[in-house]
């Protein structure tokens, strides 16, 4: 935990960097998390889930950036609501931090098709990126401990996914973001949603070589196949949840980091940075900081099925 | 300016970042300014050129981080002095934080020849890098509108040097950090000290292109020449101190950077950022987001002359 004394009446504030831990005991010591979403969308569910997480309450600070689009305006009072309501509860987290962004949502539809179209991924992603840095940047505290990237369209986890995650005691960690659906028989199953987790292969390095820098590559679409190891197609419903691999990308759904990897620099590059934006970037730009990325294939969350 | 308003007994702040102005008339517009210092060592000339600072000093938070090492230890007790002083008398500045870095100081000798020893340049300035990321990372709030990086030995300044550098309105700005020294007809005279901001070349580019990703182009050595122009070496003592020009590289010693740069996610890279790295990496990295950094070649501060 940081050392913090205050003089001179609150003017001045002192913190011993090297005190302050993330470690695998993380609600023992007491250590700070802060929980950050971008947030376009507003889900009921989303907001349940996380006003029962089971990690002290006390110990959560909340952060969330909200475009200033229509769409942005929409979730913002849903938002208002949800906020206003839980801090009067006694499940009120520490701290709420909202902030809207400058510019305007970078894409016209959100609906799933329009999001996913290859076209719109770079502009989208690179805007993304922004909204992710500034919400870091303008909440990450000396004494915060943790960061927790959680999508606003996360509407299921475990309630103990901080005590689970923070376990592992990992720079990054990434948790298998699936979906929810009905299956051609009728029946409730899940299937893989996000694809940005992955274990760079032999097509993808060549890939990159043969690309120009301000080229991106992405993950999950046919047309640029990378065969790299993707974690959610690895997903073993009998196997142990606190299965780790070791990874070169991941997506930011459920995304767990220790806030030195952010101190340290690591951020979302909005910009090509060894043709990869956004959190797969961001994987990169920690491990180029000597940080390693893992993965819990076994461990899901699920995202909202629209 | 930023809205901020707090809800349900301080738990909620909200801010609008397309309010959160650095313009042109800063201080009419009370535009707060986070002045940030990396210190290894703590000169009182240093301490008075920023106290007489004439920028209101209600609208000025200090950040500083000290290493981990004896001299820290030292400039550490005397920066706490001087602090405590300050924060006590009419001048007092509107919040200070202290960090202390977690690792050692990476350079055993600090004496201006040993830290400028081409050998130590890419570690030392690596760990420059890692020790600014978490000193704007933990200080920068969402109301900040401009960071002002100041070295330690910056002692002498324009008292108006906020004012002057934040009328540009740039993005980034830096000015030329000259030396006073004693010539050889024994008078009072002036010398470039920082080469890091600069012009790129053709000779530079093609260096770049002819080296690893993970080698670094290091400027001010007469082994590596890039025939870069120099700001250092385009001070005219007749010209207009607000003459202005682009520039490729960017030194620290006094850096003016509107916030928002900085919250896009330009930090200064740790590891060979298109074979730069710190400052120099850091203005490249704030031109891959769309940035224009410009240095003030005529206007002046004085290092430290050991
Ligand atoms: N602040 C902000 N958040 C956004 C924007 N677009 C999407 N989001 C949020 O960012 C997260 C990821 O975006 P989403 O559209 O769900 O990505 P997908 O599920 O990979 O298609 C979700 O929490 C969204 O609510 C935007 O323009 N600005
Ligand atoms: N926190 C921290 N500050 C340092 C360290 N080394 C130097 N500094 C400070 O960083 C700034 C630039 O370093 P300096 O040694 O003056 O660089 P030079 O003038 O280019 O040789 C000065 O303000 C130093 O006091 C370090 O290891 N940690
Ligand atoms: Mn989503
Ligand atoms: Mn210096």
């Amino acid at each position: 935990k940081p050392v913090a004394r205050n003089m001179a009446g609150n003017h001045i504030v002192k913190y011993n960097m090297n005190k302050l831990q993330a470690s695998s005991q993380a609600a023992s010591h007491s250590e700070k998390v802060l929980i950050l979403t971008p947030l376009a969308r507003f889900y009921d569910e989303y907001w349940e889930n996380l006003v029962a997480l089971s990690y002290p309450h006390d110990l959560i600070e909340l952060g969330f950036i909200v475009p200033r689009s229509k769409e942005g305006q929409q979730a913002l009072e849903k938002l208002d609501r949800a906020v206003a309501k839980t801090q009067k509860g006694k499940d009120k987290f520490s701290k709420v931090t909202i902030l809207r962004q400058e510019a305007e949502d970078a894409l016209a539809s959100h609906s799933e098709k329009d999001r996913h179209a290859m076209s719109v991924q770079k502009a989208r992603r690179s805007a993304m990126s922004l909204a992710r840095n500034s919400l870091f940047l303008s909440t990450i505290g000396p004494d915060t401990a943790w960061i927790l990237w959680l999508d606003s369209d996360v509407v299921e986890t475990p309630h103990t996914l901080i005590q689970d995650m923070t376990k592992h005691d990992k720079d990054v960690l990434v948790a298998n973001c699936y979906q929810r659906y009905t299956n051609d028989q009728g029946k409730p199953d899940v299937r893989p949603y996000d694809y940005n987790s992955w274990v760079e292969s032999q097509q993808g390095i060549k890939m990159a070589e043969s690309m120009s820098p301000d080229d991106i590559i992405l993950e999950g679409y046919g047309e640029m196949a990378t065969y790299r190891l993707l974690m959610a197609k690895i997903y073993n419903a009998d196997g142990d949840i606190h299965e780790e691999i070791a990874l070169d990308g991941v997506g930011g759904t459920a995304l767990l980091v220790k806030s030195e990897v952010h101190r340290d620099g690591a951020m979302f590059p909005p910009f090509p940075f060894y043709n990869l934006i956004e959190t797969e970037g961001f994987a990169k730009m920690a491990k180029r900081l000597g940080y390693k990325p893992y993965g819990l294939p076994n461990y899901l969350v699920y995202h909202y099925n629209e």
